[in-house]
């Protein structure tokens, strides 16, 4: 695929400084791209590192700059390298068919336009959609959907009566629908399990990461609404309901029955506990547990999570803490030389 | 099936109020119920959510109220409702047989009245209990023993010589049995792997999530003990002990050697160092990290893991810190100002 | 196979005390040895431990005590007892050859001495190296390579064109290869995804426990350099390099582009953030949150991360907040009384 400067600045509503009609065969990052291909800066800080690429072009971010070959300037370098990258490497979904050591219940319905590789084994009534890609050892039980372009990665598990939107990837080793986590204590402080009979429903354009577990409902249905997108090892318990465009960076663990609103994002390791309503666009950085309920845009830190320019501010004083406390032993002691008769209230505080 | 209320009542221990004979054909939670099932309240001061539910009748906590509907009174309605729920469930084994595609090694005991599906690799000399469950993709190596009525769901991997117990569940993609992490220094730096040529045992009765790691042990065994409930994404390392009816909740890491008494519930997240001993019935709060031993009945929080009340008198302090330090710096002014000839020590500490 | 103590001496590089040509045929820890095997004992002062051991000999650490049987004695009784317990394992590899229900993809160039089992899916142009083994459920992308002498634990994914060292060992149900978590966002708060389209490379002599993720680079490469040893449920994201030697313990996460030096160790459930420069030796106990770079052998706890010892001494002071807040309220008032002047002030603080 060839595409001119040009095209791909239409592209990103972005705009050409320098030759148009300037041929563009493919993209790579600053350090490895060739001639013939484009590449991309993100900061304007940045700009010497330019210097040693040897890209065609380059998509930058608006600036007064002269540069020393044709450009695409944009507002976010980031996503217009993104949209460009994807056309060059969209290309038509090629049917690799069902494999024949792939193993298929009864009443499954599967049109022609699919690829289902070996050691895939799916259950009874299975509803797979068009251009779906199951790769080798992935286990879809009973009465999964699997909505249209959607791809299930190598050794994935999807349990029984999930349900899966449309351009949904799910990474290898991935586990939809497992039992969620609840128990019952009886009179001899033995665990008598809590029947898991509800479900999974995972929206259009969600994106799962590696090994991620999503557990199935008690009742009813957890829920990962549309463009969520998960990173690897995030344990998604029972019940829980994320919101539209929301981001959980690996390693989060989010707690039965708590609802995200739309465009959360969940750094690194982040902890929520159970029962809690995130407000929309509410951010935690990394490591941050939370316990409380959150209103919309609360941007939190820390454990218990508190706001985070608050948390910065103590992390700050943490370190001084020994000259504190050096200092409150020493002011102590002057307060007793100042105050004779107050030796004895001095004492017991000491 | 059809139940009497009375003889729900009576399974669980609970009381009628109004008429025992209703008919139960099912249960849900209060938002999914329909008429003819029993759904269930957890404490009383959400009764009103009772109003809105289409359940014929309830079961509730022991109370005063007067209800809309037939109830069974009991102490702990999650327990009562977990019973029946288990109940209605409860069907006799079908066994589906060995798939044709599984692969059996040499020398298994397998009863007839089991399921094996597909995709399923068992190696040598595995036995196999009474009405056990393989799902497809489960790989389980040489010599393993699998009790009565255990279920292995998908893609879980069972290492050589691990030996599970009756009535075990594990979910979809666990290793158990994997290699502990122990290696020795060299004199380059170089780490020298230390062979781990233990074993697991998992007793009865022990529910593992999914996506979880129970590791073999150096030498010996690491070992899970009946009734222990293990949620997803949990690390278990060499020659760890769990006591009976302990719970770890969701990416619990415990490290190498160390045993948990009865009855211990880990929160989420919690990390607990190697070669420590917790008492019986300790409780953990999410994220705590344990660093050293715990007494029985210890309930700690925070990291390092101190007494929880502490932990949260502390956590209500911390965001007082910022007018602490602020204070303590008036006050040295104070000090200063009060007492000429103290300037020098007071510059000192500033 | 039977060593005689004198033997196991000279490899080890240590000193017989006792008779060298006593005869041990294999080695135990210090419960479980019988008769014939030889034990270890790590620290001087558990010599005592040694007396109920029926252990015929022991590797022990240089001391001036007298044993009940014969030693060996060394620097360090790990290292020593690591390299015997090889010893006594080390084996000819005994090929198993290709199992008839493996899929083998087109283009693989396979030699005769390895061994691959059932239900194991090799994608198009994989070179596998001598003396490899693939377990049972393990997925192989395209164009992978595998060193010689690597082994594949069962349900391992690899993705496309990962390239894997030689002595490399995978455990079970880890994934090597998936996408990277990149995203932009557009004009409507919806994330593009960001084409994943570097490798993972994994250098000889590395150790990657169960469940892990490595994921794939963005551009480039996702590094795992030689004698890395890495636990269970470990996170790698994408672009990160890892020095040689280095030791990452379970429930780590290491966020992109992140750079560790050699001979780096994380303790479990550490967080590293992106963009980040770990140099050599750097050591994070666990739980440790890395928000910044870090200077060669640094010792770090807490989050945010600071110096080992400091971490220390406030985590001792943090425990005696409350005695601290009533003291300064304390002195607070001791200075009004003293000062009727400043009045204004202290209430002020109040």
């Amino acid at each position: 695929m060839i595409k001119t400067l040009a095209e791909l600045a239409h592209l990103v509503g972005g705009e050409v400084v320098g030759d148009g009609t300037t041929a563009i065969a493919g993209v790579s990052d600053l350090s490895s791209a060739v001639a013939g291909q484009l590449t991309f800066l993100t900061h304007e800080k940045n700009i010497t590192q330019l210097d040693g690429s040897q890209a065609t072009a380059a998509v930058v971010p608006r600036c007064q700059r002269e540069f020393s070959r044709p450009v695409i300037q944009v507002e976010d370098p980031n996503l217009a390298f993104a949209l460009i990258h994807n056309l060059f490497l969209a290309k038509p979904f090629a049917a690799g068919g069902i494999d024949p050591r792939a193993v298929i219940g009864p009443g499954c319905q599967i049109p022609s336009e699919v690829t289902i590789g070996p050691s895939v084994v799916l259950g009874a009534g299975v509803v797979v959609g068009q251009r779906v890609i199951i790769e080798p050892g992935v286990v879809v039980g009973d009465d999964v959907r699997l909505g249209d372009d959607t791809t299930l990665k190598a050794n994935v598990t999807v349990a029984e009566r999930s349900c899966i939107g449309c351009r949904v990837t799910i990474h290898a080793g991935t586990v939809i629908g497992s039992d969620g986590f609840g128990f019952a204590i009886d009179g001899q402080g033995r665990h008598v399990k809590r029947p898991q009979v509800g479900t999974v429903r995972i929206d259009d354009d969600v994106e799962i990461g590696a090994n991620v577990c999503v557990d199935r409902a008690t009742f009813g249905q957890t829920w990962v609404k549309r463009g969520v997108k998960i990173d690897n090892l995030v344990q998604i318990a029972h019940n829980v309901v994320i919101g539209e465009d929301s981001i959980v960076v690996a390693q989060v663990g989010i707690s039965g029955s708590t609802t995200l609103g739309r465009g959360v994002v969940l750094g690194g390791q982040v902890g929520v506990g159970g029962h809690l309503s995130l407000g929309d666009r509410v951010m935690a950085a990394a490591k941050t547990g939370i316990h409380a309920d959150l209103p919309a845009k609360a941007v939190v830190s820390g454990f218990p999570a508190i706001a985070h320019p608050l948390w910065l501010r103590i992390s700050s004083l943490l370190v001084k803490l020994p000259e504190l406390f050096k200092d409150v032993r020493a002011m102590k002691k002057q307060l007793a030389d100042l105050s004779p008769s107050s030796t004895a209230t001095s004492r017991r505080l000491g």
